[in-house]
């Protein structure tokens, strides 16, 4: 877009410090658009040119900047700067920005903030950390049932400036209570001299400060609205939530269900801005947990320990025949986990979702012992690699395939809804932590299937 | 909210055939309330509930439907009725609804359309399945530049009423290229007889028809917009794509990473609405591609055959050792993978990755390495499970156990780079392909350390 067509140039007027046209340039621009020129200068460029900015300009430009580039930008700034920053920029954006800091910090920066903007910021953090109170703004137009469409629309030009959406207006009572909502097309399609009351069908979909913020981004999507209002318990409207913010939210909630899902605890930040000992801290934590799991494997070859002595064979099997079991499970924790994250399913389907992983497990392990088997068989007839019994090592493979597969699908695919309903996060069921659990129990399907086959030959 | 409170009635109002007063209240709700009513009742209940709604009202009602109810709703409707609503809904709803159909279906439904609508549906349909003209509507406002915001509110009110939104006008010249768009907040803040021209910028993000829709989930979220404008390549304006749809593109595609990440081909419908075998399909395809590769595992432990007969305690460490390969890989996979997609690190990040991941491999892997270690000589201390030489066993299960989470976690990190550099999709590298990876080098460090520390005593 524009930020490529007209990068030398701006590169010039910095090198040639011709700050005059530069600063009107970057002053008439929208921010977005000021922004996708940043990432294409220099740091240092990147920091000139942002002093440019006229306060409101520079305040809008941060609020659309990256959370690695704030951090950068902050760093760089003197305590006035950052002041000024704070005062300026948008009330929801400030909540999030401050939330990221230690409280220390976050106690200074507050002290940086006038009376009025300190007073609110302070009243927005106090919601809980992933509650729907935190991604709030409380400027917003709310107008009343009697006014005309005219009337409306006066207000919003006087009134508006401030608010963060003129895309739905809220009409509320004498005691601030939501009424009703209205979408601005219901608004702009009316008669001027039509009252609002006419409007109104007294239904309207609103969250609470309290409501996590995952469920926010279902009720948006449910009701495709571009903003909807924030009530108090007592039906009073204190703010309103803009998708824009939601996006970030299911985009972070879904980061958060991955990482779980990849085996490590979810990070807060991103990955480039999370500092390397709290990601090692975060990592190593299920590492060990699967570590500790994983130890068991030990304890259970170690029942086996006669067996393998006597049929070496069966020891080359094991990595194939326990991954088996893993992958399958991985994947129907994987399917289940995100079905239930998006509310395709709900806990009453276990059984519904039981017979069918029973369905897909038993095609699946038929498909990988088939293969397990004939692999056997044909190197056999080309070598002795697997011994004379190789018939019966073959069946042995084959038949612990089908089992461990179908054992892996049907705990990779009960697990999350196991989690759900003790009340803990399904996404704990990661692949390596399905992984871990099917490798133990693999192991002695597969030895049990071995002393069945092979006592009297083998073993 | 609202259908919970007058659950009751409604299915009194049902069960009495109250059909007028049903009729009244069902098409004075608005659509998604109506829909979470429907979620509450029985399917029956539902579809005759549905019968009741008026043809606008029961288009609105379907598109704020999930897919699987939609799915049921279309089986249980003559084909008269599949006509009338496929005529009166959304424009973009119904090309996402049509392309779920196989061709013949779609065929066969698009001759329900009458003629101005089969042409629009078409036109839409032509464009490529992942792009941005997928997601477009045709209706949208469009205004000239020299008109005032009177005119411009004038010509909403008459002609916006088919508008998918009325958050943002479009400017346009008289060859109907896009000159600028203006948030509504734009107009509505300016005086009436001002005009257009003075409140332009010249700056727009637009999107392409040919663009992926994934891009314009990144546009979205870098804009904060509600609704974008889509241009053909002469820059003309063909359509308008609004986040509600983006907002189900980025859920979406983050369930299609999740299920690579899970080591399965991705869905194209919801878990629920899979076919039985179309699942297993996509499953088996990967579960076979890992279980071939795994069977070098088998290849790799037959080379170490001999050391294993000499000392089987090698073998019970095994399944330990390979999985914390492919643990901490699956760590690292997944975190890079998102990180890729959400834009925090790109391509030219790999060297910087590669570092900060050979920082985390290697205390990840002291710490596990420690842990193996202990075991083995806390056990030792109180059995002699692993024979006289456990000290120099503890020390080759240690120290692969650093080589191999060291490597896994490098292999993680990196593998999501090269397949993006070789123009495939880094989401591909799931937990169970990086662990399968992972554990035929994990056994080949494993017996190599395995020589070195064991040779003269145990080997």
């Amino acid at each position: 877009m524009l930020e490529k067509l007209l990068l030398p140039e701006i590169q010039e007027l910095i090198a040639n410090k011709d700050e005059q046209t530069l600063r009107e340039t970057l002053n008439r621009w929208p921010p977005s658009e000021v922004v996708a020129l940043f990432s294409e200068l220099s740091d240092e460029d990147d920091l000139a040119a942002m002093r440019m900015l006229r306060g409101p300009q520079r305040a809008r430009v941060f609020e659309y900047m990256d959370r690695v580039s704030q951090q950068k930008l902050l760093a760089s700034f003197s305590e006035a700067e950052v002041g000024s920053l704070l005062n300026e920029i948008a009330d929801d954006d400030r909540t999030a920005l401050l939330a990221r800091f230690e409280e220390v910090d976050q106690q200074r920066m507050l002290r940086l903030l006038d009376d009025e903007q300190r007073a609110l910021a302070e009243s927005l953090l106090q919601y809980p950390e992933d509650s729907v109170g935190r991604l709030m703004t409380r400027h917003f137009v709310s107008v009343r049932a009697h006014w005309t469409v005219q009337q409306v629309l006066d207000h919003i030009r006087q009134h508006g400036q401030d608010s963060e959406t003129l895309n739905v207006v809220y009409i509320v009572d004498e005691e601030n209570r939501l009424i009703d909502d209205l979408r601005i097309r219901q608004v702009l399609l009316a008669r001027p001299n039509q009252h609002l009351e006419e409007l109104l069908d007294q239904v309207f979909v609103a969250l609470r400060t309290t409501d996590p913020k995952r469920s926010a981004v279902d009720v948006f999507r449910q009701h495709a609205r571009t903003a909807l209002p924030v009530l108090d318990a007592e039906g009073k409207l204190l703010g309103v939530v803009t998708i824009d913010d939601v996006l970030n939210v299911a985009e972070e909630a879904a980061t958060q269900d991955m990482q779980k899902l990849g085996g490590l605890e979810a990070l807060s930040e991103p990955y480039v801005t999370t500092p390397l000992m709290t990601m090692v801290r975060k990592r190593a934590t299920w590492l060990v947990v699967l570590f500790l799991g994983e130890l068991l494997t030990a304890t259970a070859m170690s029942y086996f320990e006669d067996d393998i002595a006597k049929a070496v064979v069966l020891a080359l099997f094991v990595p194939l025949i326990i991954s088996s079991g893993g992958n399958s499970g991985s994947q129907a924790a994987t399917l289940i986990v995100r079905a239930l994250a998006l509310g395709e399913v709900t806990l009453r389907d276990w059984w519904w979702v039981l017979r069918r992983e029973l369905g897909s497990g038993a095609v699946l392990g038929a498909i990988l012992g088939l293969i397990g088997f004939l692999r056997i068989a044909v190197w056999s007839l080309f070598s002795d690699i697997y011994g004379p019994h190789w018939l019966l090592v073959g069946i042995t493979v084959g038949c612990s395939l089908v089992g461990i597969v179908l054992w892996g699908t049907l705990s990779g695919s009960m697990l999350p809804f196991l989690l759900k309903r003790a009340g803990l996060d399904p996404a704990t069921s990661s692949a390596p932590f399905v992984a871990t659990l099917v490798d133990v129990t693999g192991l002695i399907i597969y030895f049990s299937v071995a002393t069945l086959v092979l006592t009297g030959t083998l073993l």
